[in-house]
Parts: structure tokens; C-alpha cells; sequence
């Protein structure tokens, strides 16, 4: 199954060319197991939905540690009937799996559980798009009571939910939310804001 | 029908605070006709669909004319299943129309060729996503069809699609993408990211 990222950092700065070229670094690790092309919107990410989220979380954490306020905007898609499948995205953990949604539920919760943390507060929003044949509206409100658990939940707002923490239990939650929910091997969009260094109070 | 946005600023300037304050002045002719709720991450709009792109574009020509390399990011939604209906949201022109799809591609196309140019001139890239039963697919597919002759499109990526052009007949193409495909009583979301004034080459 194809996997893949369209993602965006916006450091909000003069100097946001050196922000996010010092934040480049923070891929590095990932580089192996990834595609990459960029331009002047976004660049593309093609590889397994682990890699995906750690390596956005890696890039961000870096960005966001400067304390300029920075914003990571992507779009994260599997299963795309338009693109062919490409060996480099194959999940070692595993897409959707073919288990009951309560057992989905409590397997996603699970994993955010182990995720190390990285010392970087953020605030993040996102949105889950199962598309085609199936009852999208039950994965979604599946995926919001996994969400409520996670320990990352901040509140629902209208057409996503709000998340807070450390930026490790976060991407780990937004991964979670993208393999667990959704059929296996359907198509399905994760669109997501993660936002750090904000003036405005919340 | 609910139609709403959740719409998000970043001028990529140390004083990004006095661009966005500046730039709000461009929402000042739609206020009446939306209901605004901001938070730290995005700034809600609800209102009928061509309110809702109007006002995106004179927010963001707005800031654009400053010089400063400024994006938008906004995800636009209607007939989500989980809010309710609004008053506020009635559509002037209608959503998707009951009308077979080649016949909405050549509505769409004549709309973008009365939009009003703005003398900004902008790259945007957006991804469509038609929710629930139905043949998405091909919903996606058409719009694609016009989007290929409405004037304003640059290239296809992954999972999106490129326009470039003046932010009139960019925002008038995204409006219509929005309106036209889809079901007509369906669950549609648009993401779009607008950028102005970047550095890099294209």
C-alpha cells in the first residue's frame, strides 16, 4: 500500500529559511527509509506511516526547539487509488488491523503509552478522512474514543479535535490514529496542524 | 447544510502579529455573514461556501501585499454528519448541483472566468475529499477535468494539485472544486494551502 506525506513547516520569523534548514537535520535518521522531494509548498514523504510521523516529529521537535513559534501543517495519506504501491512503504507494524474496533481502541491506546518523550510541549489539531465504501462515521467516532483516551486529548472542535503534551505521546497518537481507524486497506487521509511557541494564550 | 472552515495565517516574519492584525481588516465586508470563533491553532469561519472563499482571499491578499512570504492553510468542510445545521450556512448558489458531471464541469469553468482579478498572484495546492458512500473516485476525477481547463492549473502532485495564478480566479477554482463535486447532500472536505512571496524558485 502506498504511504505518504505532503507536510510544510512555517517558522514564524524573518530568518525562517535557517530555521527550517537547521530543522532538516532532524530527518536525517529517517532519510534511509523515505523518499524525498521538495518545492516551494510542501514537501513529499514516501514511506511506511512509522517512519512518516517520527520523522515529522523529529523535523518539528528540532524546529520548535529554536523557540521561534512554528507550525507544522501536513497531509498524510494511505491506500490512494491514484498512486501504485511502492516497496518502500511497506508498515512494519502494520496498517488498519482486522480486529474489532474496541480491540483497535485499546491496541492504539496501548502504543501512545510507550512513546518516549522529547522534552517539547505542543499543541496540535488534526482531522481523519476514511474515504470510500464503509461506514466512515463509525471509524471516526471510533478513532475520537480512542482519542479521548490517549492522554493526549484536549477537546473536540468543529471538523477535528484539538491534542496537547509532549510532541512524543502526540505524533504517537496521530500515528496511531492513521493506522488504527479506517479499513485495512482503504483509503484514508490524516490532515494536521502542530503548532509550538504560540503568544497567544489558550 | 453545515459549510464551515478552519483557516490558519502564518507570515513567515518576526512581527507575523501585526501582519495577521492587519490582514484581518480583509474579513471586515464578510463579518455579517459568518460566525468567527479563533483559537491559538485556527480561526473558524462558518457561512455559505462563496462567502467563505471570498473572505479567505481578501484575508490573505491582504497579508500578501505586504511582501512577506505568507501562507494560508485552511480545511473546508460541508454536510459533516456531526454538526448541525446553521441558518447562516445557506448557500446562494447552491452546492453540488443535480446535474450530471460533465455538465458541472462546464459550470464551474464559466464561474472562474467571471472571477474578478485581484493583482496578487499566488501558488496553491489542495486536495478534495468526497466522505461516505458513493463513487468518490470519480467525483475526484471530474473535478480534476476541470481543474485541468479552468485556467488556473499548474501540475498534479501526490494526493493534491497544484493551481497558480492571480488569487481571484485561484480562489473562484477552489469554490468551485468545493461546490460542484461531491453529492449534493454529501460529506465534503477541501484542503488547500495558499502561498505568496516565497523565496524559493519555482
Amino acid at each position: 500500500m502506498f504511504s505518504g506525506a505532503q507536510i510544510s513547516l512555517y517558522p514564524m520569523a524573518d530568518d525562517f529559511v535557517s530555521v527550517i534548514m537547521a530543522a532538516l537535520t532532524g530527518l536525517d535518521p529517517w532519510r534511509e527509509a523515505l523518499r524525498i522531494e521538495t518545492d516551494d509548498i510542501s514537501t513529499l514523504l514516501v514511506g511506511p506511516p512509522e517512519v512518516l510521523f517520527a520523522a515529522m516529529r523529529d523535523l518539528f521537535v528540532r524546529a520548535a526547539q529554536t523557540g521561534v513559534h512554528c507550525v507544522l501543517s501536513a497531509a498524510v495519506s494511505r491506500g490512494c487509488p491514484g498512486e501504485p504501491d511502492d516497496p518502500i512503504c511497506m508498515a512494519q507494524g502494520g496498517f488498519a488491523r482486522d480486529l474489532a474496533l474496541p480491540d483497535r481502541i485499546a491496541a492504539a491506546r496501548a502504543n501512545v503509552g510507550l512513546a518516549a518523550v522529547t522534552g517539547q510541549d505542543v499543541a496540535a489539531q488534526f482531522s481523519l478522512y476514511p474515504l470510500g465504501e464503509g461506514p466512515h462515521m463509525d471509524e471516526i467516532y471510533g478513532c475520537i474514543d480512542f482519542l479521548k483516551a490517549s492522554g493526549t486529548f484536549d477537546r473536540s472542535k468543529n471538523f477535528c479535535t484539538r491534542l496537547r503534551g509532549d510532541a512524543g505521546p502526540v505524533f504517537a497518537t496521530l500515528c496511531e490514529a492513521f493506522t488504527n481507524f479506517g479499513t485495512v486497506a482503504g483509503h484514508v487521509v490524516l490532515d494536521v496542524t502542530v503548532s509550538a511557541n504560540s503568544p497567544s494564550a489558550r
